[in-house]
């Protein structure tokens, strides 16, 4: 008898969780039924977020972590988040020599993942091709995006840690705390910190600390300097994520719950909430928009729509109403 | 008799417009129907939309631009779109000192704006807050965004015309062009033109302009070199943003059409019905979640089954199913 291919990611076959992943890129029909097999089996990777301005070194510092965890017995699964050119939809991938350091290495799995046009569908592939890895037994998921916009502060967000990478002396040291990326840093690290003005990036992340209220045991993101080339920095950065995985774990099931002493519960459990409610929403909203377009409305009928809005025929407010009003069940 | 708001936005009093957008970003029950009413009188502005990494001058570069545009007779509206920490909720505004400089000026109306918790919701209120600006007979909007993530790129790829900015020597320039905006620039400014590398950027822009196709007579995005601080550059990007108007006002109403000669309609087109398509798709999903959430589900089940999902008792899928069950009428 044959394994279904949920079976087979389940038991670890590579082949298996690539064939899964892509069609979950792919967003094929087979993909929603695969992540329902797969979920009950997952809850138990650490997901790790990887943000920070283009050019700040995430990839080498991705590729040293992936070298540190190793060593310490974690399966280790790697996402890439490439972004894609809006109006083609070709993937600009990343450098793929970075595989070839792990290619011998069966426990980790390296794989970069495009952005479709839709809005949100980075979000969402990124999120079940982390549930592949997570059924597949990898104790350790990273997800590295590029850039600070909002798509990979949603990515970011829902990780379990969340690393922002900067890099001394351009500026983008305080201009990429600007982007809203400030509250979303579990641990800062100024990369290429044998630069010019590391100490001033240092600084100026710390003062920006300084005006956060922390609770008493409340986490305080810690910086951690490295220089991912020569892997300076690199096995400090990894005792940081360990202690705040041990801090995580805490609360990795369950309800919140207040503690007489030691660390806050609240931030993680409000973490796994808006993870599974950032799911559930950009569920739902795909799935209806899908339902509307193929479905509800004719062929050519959105298309229609949308020219009598060019043409100021009718507005967007008033055609979702009408939308709305034929797709939706009317109130008892 | 008093006149609505949506009148006395027409009649472009200043106040009224900065209480609309208020309205707006703050999603007002009572924003829907400003908008229907100002909805059918837009339609005559051209929308600027002017991104690029954080760092890059963008402020400075459309402060010059504001006086250059003045100075043709153009009425002028700017946007500046402030990302907000996601947690908190709070703004981060932009340096009010710069709305200074034109603070005696009626016709130049100047307005930060930030970001909602919600995804998409920035597009939104910039779109609806561009459509007052229309309404109250600016003849050109720019609408300035931090940084190059998705958010940005979804609101400058349905502007009228989008300005890439970026700035020579931090390697930002060829990593700026990988993130996606390479194809949504129809002119790039290389600003700090000053600095060591601009004559670099250039050439990095160019070799990558080199790798598109572009028909006869379709617009291929020219590049300026500026210094924003001096205003160096600052007219000739000025006369580049009126080729590029004459080529698309050939095309501002209508359907496309193949051309003999001349520009390529194409391209306009899509990018009108992009502009669209977008903001009919939003609004759907946003509201259609309003109503899931407010309407549909009791006080607490939303949140409720978040939980449940958190505890893998039922995963994110089969959740969705069940709402849009509920939710909309059978199928005939």
């Amino acid at each position: 008898m044959s394994l279904t291919l949920a079976e087979r990611v389940r038991a670890g076959d590579v082949r298996a969780m690539a064939r899964a992943i892509s069609l979950i890129e792919d967003e094929a029909a087979s993909a929603a039924g695969l992540v329902r097999d797969l979920f009950p089996h997952t809850g138990h990777t650490c997901l790790v977020g990887v943000t920070g301005p283009p050019g700040a070194g995430k990839s080498t510092l991705v590729d040293r972590l992936t070298a540190a965890t190793r060593e310490s017995g974690e399966t280790v699964g790697v996402i890439c988040v490439d972004p894609t050119s809006p109006f083609t939809g070709g993937a600009i991938l990343g450098d793929r020599l970075r595989m070839q350091a792990h290619a011998h290495d069966q426990q980790v799995f390296i794989r970069s993942m495009a952005t479709r046009g839709h809005m949100g569908g980075l979000a969402r592939a990124t999120s079940d091709a982390a549930l592949v890895l997570d059924a597949a037994g990898k104790s350790l998921v990273m997800i590295e995006t590029v850039g600070v916009g909002q798509d990979e502060v949603d990515i970011v967000r829902t990780a379990d840690i969340s690393i922002v990478v900067l890099v001394p002396g351009t500026g983008d040291d305080v201009q990429a705390l600007k982007a809203g990326i400030m509250e979303i840093a579990d641990i800062f690290v100024v990369n290429k910190c044998d630069r010019d003005g590391a100490d001033r990036a240092v600084t100026s992340i710390e003062s920006n600390l300084a005006l956060q209220a922390y609770g008493a045991g409340e986490w305080r993101p810690p910086i951690v300097k490295t220089e991912a080339t020569t892997g300076r920095g690199v096995a400090e950065l990894w005792a940081t994520i360990q202690q705040f995985r041990a801090h995580s774990e805490q609360v990795s099931a369950g309800e919140p719950q207040p503690v007489a002493s030691g660390f806050s519960r609240t931030n993680q459990a409000r973490r796994l909430k808006a993870r599974n409610e950032f799911r559930l929403r950009d569920l739902l909203t795909h799935r209806f928009m899908e339902l509307v377009e193929h479905e509800l409305l004719g062929a050519g009928e959105f298309d229609a729509l949308v020219a009598r809005i060019a043409a100021r025929e009718v507005d967007p407010h008033t055609a979702a109403s009408d939308i709305l009003s034929r797709a939706l069940r009317p109130k008892p």
